[in-house]
């Protein structure tokens, strides 16, 4: 189990591309996304994971990851996930002790990308590199579960 | 990943309390009990464990299993879970190549005792023993999850 503090933000251009170190595919549904918690499943290559998050206040969660065969994984997403899968290209940007982890999102939601950085504390600084946009921690539509049911392309 | 296929029985009387070979505490909670699957966090001693449940057809279900550290668990169990803990202890009592497990429910759930076989195929045979009583594998008031919910005591 661990505290996950995590902000989010938009973009404002692609300047952000030229910095990314690595980059992965992963592909996540959801079992589950209720008022007390959501476990998703995800895959990343030959490696998959269940994970349960519950929110606490503001921009922390409680976080629990447990990797999982990928057989199960492919069962579980293909059998048990409600809507759609989501997938996204995971780019990982280092930032001194931190790190940017840029989502471009692929499928119903492609068009969307957005920037994240976990923190040690909520009170934590961090440099805002100049392509970062609008803040949008708060806004439940950016929450993946709620982009595998309702997806960004079919926002009005 | 498993197949489980499982029949459950109430019993009849008392007889079963000499064949018990083991026997455990168990302490359950659910994260989910929807539509599509069950989730749940067990644990029993210093071990404990997150399932993932579907129903399939009949008495068959998809099954998946994960151990997780006891202080996860504990932290599922009183944080996430949905409605009051489960909690009972499960008997073993050998049949052959089987066994059955007799769960005997304790709290808001007392007085229910139940004995569940798994099988190899829905069409297993297995001998009946003496205080087996009415089948119950279909009756969705027996499912863990919904004893979590409406316990056998409220029943009217």
């Amino acid at each position: 189990m661990a505290l996950e503090i995590e902000r989010k933000f938009l973009v404002r251009s692609d300047e952000w591309r030229v910095q990314v170190q690595s980059r992965e595919l992963l592909k996540q549904g959801y079992l589950t996304s209720g008022a007390a918690c959501s476990i998703r499943a995800r895959v990343a290559g030959e490696q998959a994971w269940l994970n349960i998050k519950a929110k606490r206040s503001g921009m922390t969660r409680l976080e629990f990851e447990y990797p999982i065969p990928r057989a199960d994984a492919d069962e579980i997403l293909s059998e048990l996930c409600n809507g759609p899968l989501l997938e996204k290209y995971r780019h990982r940007i280092p930032a001194g002790e931190l790190a940017w982890e840029i989502d471009e999102f692929l499928g119903a939601n492609a068009g969307l990308i957005v920037a994240e950085i976990e923190l040690p504390s909520e009170q934590a600084q961090f440099t805002r590199p100049p392509w970062l946009g609008e803040e949008v921690t708060d806004d439940v539509r950016y929450y993946n579960f709620n982009l595998a049911l309702k997806p960004y392309r079919e926002w009005v």
